[in-house]
């Protein structure tokens, strides 16, 4: 993408109302814009970001055996009369009335309809295992929204619903997308800590947090350090293996690891002290499983083998894209702003034309952006007539992993300039190499 | 993915709601299902089809230099009282308060919304030309939502706003957006024929629709017969090229072709008879211009070369890919079910293993779908153990391009049997040649 055709409107000055430096940096990096209360829209830099992330999410969804569908952000209530939470969500669901004065909401989460789905279809333990998850907007309408996307009221979200014959199939879906949450995390530069959790209002017995530990976290949790060195399952994990994936979640779950609202004090002083963390974190995913609160008051059952009709299991997965965005900011990024993990850049490298109008510089410049884009290598091309260090502050604040500097004097020369953004290294080299180390990086 | 994991909920019965085919064909593949009225869920095999869609949407609108965002689907009532058409609007628009009872709506359309956006950052006719774009859910509460996706409350649309310094180069925006479209809709399989159109609550003196012709069709058009053999422009067509770009346009609305509302009797009879076409259409895309119509009550302008400030020469671009996946339907299926185009089939084969738990079947079958899947066509293996005729039945019903079949007698013969689902013709060859010949078609 050429920077002169492409839509990023770089702030010069500090948000005031921004108060944490995710929100800060996106809002510079011109990546989300607020257009109401905790409502944003995502401007081009960040919708790349938005689909890198969901790409991750999604594939590691699919590879642990997950389904995707799509479900309406508009529900009936009467579905929500069924499960019993019409009158317990509060003032966190956004009511809303048709035409015809019938009740609607828009959802803040999918359990009701997804059980909905699964009853009008499905009759037989034959048909499962099923996991059926959608990437979806949703809206919880907080009483004061902040943190720019890391708290709003209208937020993406993946989430995910397990439906099996008992609890001990159940526990085996649990363990899948835990699996599957350690792998996605660590996708995307982020080192999550599962922690157990509350269930809240989601209900169930069983369920973890998935946390980060960052400064400006939204609160404190309690961890053992070996967290912070253990080997997360490679892409060739089996999640056929219910066995291989209990041991990994046994692995993981049994250091000390809780949030504010599931610490015990003691058991966390049991440990020794140098081994102790204790930090700010931030939820980037949550997983529950709750048996048959849903089914059961909704009707879901199917025929087991022994030919009698029983409740299914469930459980929810979720993770929300656009938070996750905020979380990994927070993670990443030094004074002069964003260092995006490759897997997730809007672009893979930045090429900065020093000189737009000096026909060296032009030419160089224009064969690079070819040849990057033909190597698949996504590229922001700065190709506009303004000042180096106007150049340098934009590209080091959208954090683009590499930077491809050619000044007139390099373009003569056959020489360019690389910047890690992770790392800040530079180095010089020859250009006839740029495309082919990049590409082998 | 193999039919056994898979969530195919196909039904036997012809659903008595569905008043159109592809109302019927969608539930009965099991597409989607609806969740209230107007309201649907796109089941697996539904969401895979929206997103081949939605893909190809987004191509050629970035080819043609569109850029994509991703805008809320809440907006403020305030933004549409600035417009004037928060009054205008009427029943169609879906009312929020939130919890401190703020007035909110879910967005029909983005008008206000990007104009707004645009106005806090564009200030120089240099940022111009701009197109930015958007493939997000919107509501319209229809007194009627009927005919499934096709006339649904909440529905999926690509929608994209050019802004411009003046009529004529607002005029090449237009232009672009019109070939763009032309080759959309050749891409998916469709013939659209440009009408004019009349602009209803967007506003506006330009503006054409696309329609597809079928039987089905919501309204009477009329058009010459010369659209039946016109030429769509290749990929190689130059979006750079204004005089290129508005000699395509010329071309296409040359011929007579009108909706109902803009039907001119006496040019419809000048046609010579043989050349008249009169015939139901679906409405697939609209386009508009609409000059300065929210630019100026909202106060987007630009600062021109003259140094003069001037509201910026906007238009908006829409395209439904839920409704249009039911056209598409309407205009390509038989008696046994759906006949999808390659470019959005959900998957491009759909393998049928005859007899699962044959050993010679299973081992060529296991094979095949290894083979397939590497190639990079995406297959849905049929392994599931049920009788030949409903597995015919089913793969006829999605409508998948090419079935290989494998029995028991062709397995150890090492022959498969093909069959081209849009032309019905079928042939045996060697299963070595399956996979070669496919990739190559």
């Amino acid at each position: 993408m050429r920077l002169s055709r492409y839509f990023l409107p770089i702030l010069k000055e500090t948000p005031k109302e921004a108060e944490i430096v995710s929100h800060r940096l996106m809002l510079r990096a011109g990546m989300v814009r607020q257009q109401a209360a905790g409502i944003y829209a995502w401007l081009p830099l960040g919708k790349r970001v938005l689909d890198k992330v969901c790409d991750v999410i999604r594939e590691e969804q699919n590879r642990s055996g997950a389904i995707e569908m799509m479900m309406p952000t508009i529900q009936s209530a009467d579905l929500w009369r069924e499960s019993g939470r019409y009158d317990d969500y509060g003032k966190e669901m956004l009511r809303i009335q048709d035409r015809h004065e019938r009740d609607l909401l828009f959802g803040p989460t999918n359990e009701e309809m997804i059980t909905d789905i699964f009853r009008s279809y499905v009759r037989s333990y034959k048909d499962l295992p099923l996991n059926l998850y959608h990437i979806q907007w949703k809206f919880r309408d907080e009483v004061r929204p902040r943190f720019g996307v890391m708290r709003s009221r209208e937020f993406l979200m993946k989430d995910a619903y397990s439906f099996d014959l008992d609890y001990e199939a159940a526990k085996v879906a649990y363990d899948r997308m835990f699996v599957a949450y350690l792998r996605t995390f660590q996708r995307l530069g982020l080192k999550a800590i599962p922690m157990r959790a509350d269930t809240g209002p989601i209900g169930g017995e069983l369920s973890h947090e998935f946390i980060i530990l960052a400064s400006t976290g939204e609160s404190e949790v309690f961890c053992h350090r070996d967290f912070l060195d253990m080997t997360v399952p490679g892409e060739g994990v089996d999640f056929g293996d219910g066995a291989g994936l209990a041991d990994i979640v046994r692995a993981w779950t049994t250091p000390y690891a809780a949030t504010e609202e599931m610490h015990d004090t003691a058991a966390f002083d049991a440990i020794p002290e140098g081994d102790r963390v204790a930090a700010r974190g931030i939820e980037v995913g949550h997983i529950f499983h709750f048996g048959t609160k849903y089914s059961e008051p909704m009707g879901a059952s199917v025929t087991g083998p022994d030919g009698r009709e029983t409740p299914v299991f469930m459980g929810s997965y979720g993770i929300g894209p656009s938070r996750l965005i905020a979380a990994i900011i927070e993670a990443s990024h030094d004074e002069n702003g964003i260092r995006w993990p490759a897997s997730i850049a809007p672009f893979r490298v930045g090429l900065v034309n020093m000189k737009p109008g000096d026909a060296d510089c032009d030419a160089v410049c224009e064969r690079l952006y070819a040849e990057l884009e033909a190597a698949g290598l996504d590229t922001l091309y700065d190709d506009e007539d303004t000042r180096a260090g106007a150049k340098f502050a934009t590209m080091d604040l959208i954090g683009l992993p590499t930077q491809v500097i050619i000044g007139p004097r390099g373009a003569k020369s056959g020489e360019a300039e690389i910047k890690d953004r992770m790392t800040g290294e530079r180095q010089t080299m020859p250009i006839d190499d740029v495309v082919r180390l990049l590409s082998a990086a």
